[in-house]
């Protein structure tokens, strides 16, 4: 039971308790979808929810309201819909280490089956900002392969990789893009990645990264932005990473 | 120009090209904010926006259909609201380390002059998740200190920390909860953080959460856990912060 003890600078902030307000206005369909998660917390990953009709009768509000209690749960990642399957209680997020290596690989050591499938390979011009990443000259060529990351047969990540095309003239034709790209770096081109940067930060799908994704627009997601570098201190790539933020999450050690 | 070339292994997905699905059904909201987007470019972070009135003139669109796309901008923090001041350009997110500091010495050291407000102050009983991050028996007191993180007068973190009531008795009355935790570890009761662990994942704020920092529901935020411990190997604390997604990303060094 939580005891209150006053604290030394409280201000006059509206009181606060379990993450409601205490004047009473929390949304109707937030307080319903409170109670749909109690009700789940006796049911596995995998299980289904109770049917629209029965949860209407049992909680005793209105099928629209419902139905926005359950779009909440499904965006906060703690329902799960598929085509065939209907709404079924998520699994937990899976929590990926921030590390240097693919992002297929970290999936693998997570237990996962991941595949990748291409969904666009083309050179295009770089502008002053990947140029500089790249450490080419604004105007040079790169090329650019985008995938789609995949496990357990749904689509789980977008992700754009940029690379100088005169370091990797041919790429496109050497790389199958089902396959580990960080493998080929190293058996096509004798390059190994030694050190990278991660940028994370939260945005929400455009329309036609919801359509690869089969996503909600409106479900948060993660962007990873990387660079990598080789044992020359050589930039190797760019990485726009577009993960779905109701499936995984990130995680890193902590140094002072 | 990007020029296309073939890739081996690319699949029959529908064509996609510079964010937008070729087949055309891009929502007229998405291709308004696209448009609002591009006009933003000649202007600074800070300059106030035109006008709804000057904006539905010059795109010619339905004054519900601009509102969206300034909605969805303002998600995707391009653009910023101001109570007094009105629409503006927003800043480019702020990027942080993730290192083993007070999220406030981070700020400061981005040049921001960041403050705490105290939101609540109390001593709970620890279920058993907790308990196991704390190194205590299931049940036993734990404080939990409550703060807003403000910065450049605005609330862009929400803040809370568990800490053993036993290994601190006195933190609800020794600390200020105005200035640095962190620091009080050190001068009140000599321990210093050696390592820790973070998570990051992106949710939608609760209702009361977005009370508390002013946001809309619909703003993806950044989610962070974060456990600590001492020279020891102790655990020191658990916090759960709660930063703002369109202000804020956060960045890290990768290793093999």
């Amino acid at each position: 039971m939580p005891s209150d003890i006053p604290w030394r600078g409280r201000t006059g902030l509206p009181p606060v308790n379990n993450g409601v307000p205490e004047h009473g206005r929390v949304p109707k369909y937030f307080a319903v979808a409170r109670q749909v998660s109690a009700m789940l917390a006796d049911l596995r990953p995998g299980d289904p929810v109770p049917t629209e009709r029965e949860l209407v009768e049992q909680l005793g509000c209105a099928r629209e309201t419902l139905r926005r209690a359950l779009d909440e749960l499904v965006l906060a990642g703690r329902l799960h819909r598929t085509r065939g399957r209907g709404t079924t209680v998520a699994e937990p997020k899976l929590i990926l280490p921030l590390v240097l290596r693919s992002y297929t690989e970290s999936l693998a050591d997570a237990g996962m089956s991941p595949q990748r499938r291409p969904v666009r390979g083309e050179v295009i011009a770089a502008g002053p900002v990947l140029a500089g990443k790249l450490g080419i000259a604004n105007g040079d060529k790169v090329v650019h392969l985008e995938r789609l990351l995949i496990a357990e047969n749904e689509p789980i990540g977008l992700e754009s990789t940029y690379v100088s095309l005169a370091r990797f003239p041919t790429i496109l034709e050497d790389f199958d893009p089902t396959t580990s790209l960080y493998r080929t770096y190293v058996t096509a081109y004798g390059i190994r990645l030694t050190t990278g940067q991660e940028i994370i930060e939260t945005v929400l799908a455009s329309p036609r990264e919801a359509q690869l994704l089969g996503t909600n627009p409106a479900l948060p997601m993660l962007l990873m932005h990387r660079d990598t570098w080789d044992e020359a201190g050589e930039p190797v790539e760019h990485v726009r990473a577009l993960w779905r933020g109701d499936r995984y999450a990130v995680t890193t050690a902590l140094r002072g």
